[in-house]
């Protein structure tokens, strides 16, 4: 079958064809009736005309822009990367939206206000939101009338589409392998625990597995700071400081775990022999680790391939649906567990 | 003093308030006669008028975008931040910029085509460019009228700013290092080397500190391949290959450190027993690394800040100065060097 052309919408809309690229590529404030550009949209549709996506000048009111929110809502955190997995994953979007040739618009933004005057006023195609976000501030994004996609946020909102991951399964499933190992007293380490964030969730997963195995879990057992190296290190420390009580730890994520293995090394304490962990993430760095890091992998390139995949979708001449998108946890056996068959 | 108002401007110029702001934001597209531009544009600049840049219908063409590049020109290399460095830089623009209500247009572009017409059609206050890229391309961006920074390149043009450190200096210091330690026989680990970039400088200050010592560099003692942590690993392999013939490696980038590192464990290699390593940024990595890396230091946080810095200076009502910004370098000592006073 013959591709529907410009020149096809032009006929049928009884338009030239330069007319029709017009009302592709016109922004709002241009002047062109608005009984013309009806008269364009509804041969476009009636034809099933899709621009050619490589041809810039008719692409449609399309700004190729992707916005990306990545707001740093962490008590005390102000840069973007002291988690590498945001690295990871903002690498992973921008290299898919590098393929179909849009560009990302960045912002680490907790004020949402200039933002969003900014994806107004230029146009972004679609937002990218990671992570946890005010609620007021997500009923203003949704003025864009653009897809926003949620990533790793529990926001449940029909308007948004979402893409995670199982948080509270993986959890369950990395202290359910430190049981299995013979370990009974485990630590859980975090960044805060807070509403609609991925923590609670982990927090969750930690003591659904306790409790299946009837182990208690009590307050000494809990440590919370931020997600970052620092707090690993401190938290070592405060381990050393409680007695060493824990033979494990499930640790939320990656990053902590490396400052958490260099804290204890500065404290005598040996990864894996005295302190076992299982770790969140599988970021770059986990196999970097020494010793490298046992953890729960998530598909982070997958994760930002499906984000920018579903504003393309959504942004296209397709109707909206809410799409849902849980992507599958695994955990990956490295050097920082042993057995805890008898007390040494 | 009081502050000069729109109405200033307004009346120099013979115009109502609202026509000065008309001018200050509008696109080429809209309609004002040019006589009329440029005498508001005259008055601005006879008052000294500053905009709000608070007020954003005010902000004088202003996009309130920086356009961010980091081409992923290494070969074989597609994913933005396989080197943690970039991350830390990218941390540090956004943050600055997001400081002064500015948000980033990023991409990893090898073809500028797209990113150019982005650029133009929507507006961006400067660009920050980090690492090589092509001359040619380079010549298509000063078409766009602003002001461009050069971050970490070598490229002589005083169209461009430039931020940067004296690679071949800190190389030199690196090597002199080892040497100081009592190595003779010190390999040189690194990245593509290619004209323009940065690793073709740390050869040479490799190079300098070696024939200032009287010690000759042979084909044997250079390893060179991709800025990332598998190349790391590539090059332990191939130094066990190749006879295990030096006992210290200056490795011109942290992140190929850590690989190494890993991959001389596996071969039974200890850091620093069997062989020291000076490496090079002292990216976030360094100090997790195990051994923690000895390393020269680079300010990365403010290589970003000052890249930003120079966008907005340049954006404003200031005349075009070049300016050259070399940032100091130093050595920080941890623990992935011993002395080689006697063979063991």
């Amino acid at each position: 079958m013959k591709r529907v052309s410009i020149k096809d919408v032009a006929k049928e809309a009884g338009v030239s064809a330069s007319t029709v690229s017009y009302v592709l590529n016109s922004t709002p404030t241009e002047s062109i009736s608005p009984e013309t550009a009806r008269r364009v949209m509804d041969a476009v549709k009636k034809l099933g005309y899709i621009p050619n996506l490589n041809a810039r000048s008719l692409s449609s009111r399309r700004s190729n822009m992707i916005g990306v929110l990545i707001p740093q809502t962490e008590p005390g955190k102000e840069l973007m990367f002291s988690n590498p997995f945001y690295g990871e994953l903002l690498s992973s979007i921008e290299y898919t939206a590098r393929q179909h040739g849009y560009h990302l618009l960045l912002s680490g933004t907790k004020e949402d206000q200039d933002y969003l005057s900014i994806a107004q006023n230029r146009g972004v195609d679609g937002i990218i939101i990671v992570g946890t976000y005010p609620g007021e501030n997500l009923n203003a994004l949704k003025q864009l009338g653009v897809p926003i996609v949620l990533v790793d946020s529990y926001v449940k909102d029909e308007a948004f589409h979402t893409i995670g991951i199982e948080d509270r399964e993986g959890a369950r499933m990395a202290t359910r392998y430190l049981i299995e190992k013979g370990h009974r007293q485990i630590a859980f380490v975090s960044g805060s625990i807070r509403e609609n964030g991925v923590n609670i969730k982990r927090y969750q997963g930690y003591c659904d597995a306790m409790q299946s195995a009837g182990l208690s879990v009590d307050e000494q057992s809990i440590y919370s700071g931020t997600v970052d190296y620092d707090y690993g290190i401190t938290a070592a420390k405060e381990y050393v400081a409680r007695g060493k009580k824990q033979t494990a730890a499930f640790v939320s994520a990656d990053v902590i775990s490396m400052g958490l293995i260099k804290g204890l090394q500065q404290n005598h304490v040996r990864v894996p022999e005295d302190l076992s962990i299982v770790s969140f993430d599988d970021v770059y760095l986990a196999r970097m680790a020494n010793p490298a890091l046992t953890t729960v992998h998530q598909d982070i390139g997958e994760k930002g391939k499906q984000a920018v995949q579903l504003i393309l979708d959504a942004a296209g001449f397709k109707e909206h649906r809410h799409t849902e998108c849980i992507l599958p946890l695994s955990l990956v056996e490295r050097e920082s567990v042993r057995e805890w068959r008898n007390q040494p």
